[in-house]
């Protein structure tokens, strides 16, 4: 047997309301959606060499760059821990492009503008990654591809999370609580 | 008109609570506290050599270390950025010791496990850093120390925001309630 809640009713009055506080918070922490969260994607060719690579993390003040062909489809990403590793080692970094030492798609974690920003920092924790794309598939030459169409990372997490201290949860669209 | 609970208290029977859902919410995460959520800090000292602090972080997968004098007392900080930035000149990172490269005290954003992790995360966000560490004063021949004891970052942070989603707030103690 289904047993549901009882809520409310226009010109009833009084109900009873059996959610514990802290349902409350889950409820409004998985209504969040990642479109409202999100930050401009920085991105790259393949064919960008690892200095220049160095160079527009620092310009553009970010921790994660997006390797995109024409169309800004997603082949892959390179974090500061990547670009880091080939200072241990011999290579030339004015010479290797970015595609020899970035994670190529499909091994690449992508999120969407649908999906809910907890789904998201779960993937972010589970996969130890800082910061996903967010893609918007489409067909090209009947082939799915990814478009990239923003970021998020721990850092747009951190942000929410002060925000819900100062009683901002999203958009305002979901905050007719 | 705004309707509020209607809540049970032993031997008193129902009374009015006018808290809106997003207060509990708020008041939820201003009684987190740091020591709850941290990790352990990775230290280096300040002859270390960029290379081997390189090697250290990728060692203990972290993002930032610590550079502390004998007694864990805290004496700078070093990012993947700074360290990924040193690949842009001509440093010879075999030579060059972090504390060449690093944010040096007084000029470190710090944390104690008594702070709040919502007016820690807001020091990560205002001041645009990765990880806080966390310290507790001393007194060394009469000049204020702070010895590291922890590590809180962005990581800790996302964790925390995933375990409110799964109905995890902090410590046992806060849980009840």
């Amino acid at each position: 047997m289904q047993i549901g809640h009882l809520e409310a009713r226009p010109r009833v009055g009084y109900f009873y309301v059996n959610k514990k506080p802290y349902q409350t918070i889950i409820d409004k922490i998985m209504k969040l959606r990642v479109r409202d969260f999100l930050s401009v994607p920085v991105v790259v060719s393949e064919n960008t060499v690892i200095y220049d690579a160095i160079v527009a993390l620092f310009v553009n003040d970010v921790g994660t760059l997006f390797v995109v062909s024409e169309g800004e489809i997603l082949e892959g990403i390179v974090s500061r821990k990547d670009l880091l590793k080939t200072t241990l080692g011999k290579v030339d970094i004015n010479q290797v492009p970015v595609s020899v030492i970035m994670t190529r798609m499909p091994n690449v974690i992508t999120t969407t503008m649908e999906e809910g920003l907890w789904h998201a920092g779960r993937k972010i924790c589970s996969h130890e990654v800082d910061a996903l794309p967010v893609v918007k598939e489409i067909t090209q030459d009947k082939i799915i591809k990814y478009k990239v169409v923003g970021r998020l990372s721990k850092t747009n997490i951190t942000k929410a999370f002060v925000d819900f201290g100062l009683g901002k949860f999203g958009s305002e669209e979901e905050n007719d609580y």
